[in-house]
């Protein structure tokens, strides 16, 4: 997408993300989760919060079902309006973590060019990209919102896995098997990526 | 703007703003700058920022230089771009301010109706509309980014104040006369409104 605004300059802060990442006492950093509808993903990233917390760090869940209500209640579930979707929640993000947040986004983000492009808007080792790896089988079976049977009703068009499709993640920096783990694993494993990346000492 | 997004739920965290407030040790809030290019917005946001800073507060500016240059690229200056760049930057305040942080926002934001859909979407009191006051004449004779006399050359359309109106507030929670004090003044104003209004104790 073209930039338009070429009218403008960078403002620059006195006050850092080094300076808040500081104040906060933790790095920032992006956790990106990306799965099928009824992976898990959301669910795991406020589990993720809510543990973080406890140890004092600044969190923050953009979560697919709330910021589709505010920033993006302009768009619908086309292929090119979840491009749309997709850009807008990288740049909030990038924002978030500038602001020396910890966020975790949990979107479907069915398309690997729109997580590539979220991630080369971050700096190196911002971007942490967790699939949340479950065959859509077990998630049409759990079909826990019932989006699944609407979908397959004709009820919602172009829905990941049923009539749009849905990209696995090629080389992410963490693969939970959703389906197989229990939900205080899937947090551990988290963790240990956080640590490995030194986001956390825990 | 129609919600297109029916089939969603608003997924609600274990942690809530209150929770995060409490981590940060001080509310959270939107601090609405509004007025004319060139009448200070920006740096007195800025140097807001950096008092608070000093005193342990998690603050985030948004501008209209910065996030025109990313979540907002694909916009321009017409007025129904302005309109939906406010519209974001209304959802993107809440999502920090839910987020605990104090959040600045620096934009002409040149139409009344669109500032009151910002206000409307926060909680009662969360939003406080500063006004940067300033005459035309006085902003574009300090004209600090050579913005005013490239738009009275015609080298950008629809420029607040020239060929595009500017709608002052009514009733805003604070107007300063920034052509009139000093930035140390205005500074120490804000910081009155804040504390008059119980976000910050000092």
């Amino acid at each position: 997408m073209a930039t338009k605004s070429i009218n403008t300059v960078w403002h620059k802060s006195g006050i850092t993300r080094g300076d808040r990442e500081k104040l906060h006492k933790h790095k920032s950093v992006v956790l990106w989760f990306t799965g099928l509808s009824g992976s898990g993903k959301s669910t795991l990233a406020h589990a993720i919060e809510e543990r973080l917390y406890k140890n004092g760090i600044s969190t923050y869940v953009l979560d697919g079902d709330n910021v589709r209500h505010g920033l993006c209640s302009d768009l619908s579930f086309t292929d090119s309006d979840r491009v749309e979707n997709i850009r807008r929640i990288g740049e909030l993000a990038k924002l978030l973590t500038d602001a020396g947040i910890i966020t975790l986004t949990a979107f479907i983000s069915p398309f690997k060019v729109d997580r590539d492009e979220a991630r080369k808007r971050m700096l190196h080792g911002d971007f942490l990209e967790i699939y949340c790896q479950c065959p859509i089988e077990i998630c049409e079976q759990r079909d826990v919102k019932g989006l699944y049977k609407k979908a397959r009703a004709g009820e919602i068009p172009f829905f990941t896995g049923i009539d749009s499709p849905y990209e696995a993640p090629v080389g992410p920096e963490l693969v939970i098997n959703t389906c197989d783990i229990s939900l205080e694993d899937s947090v551990q494993e988290v963790l240990n990526l956080l640590m490995r990346h030194g986001v956390i000492l825990e």
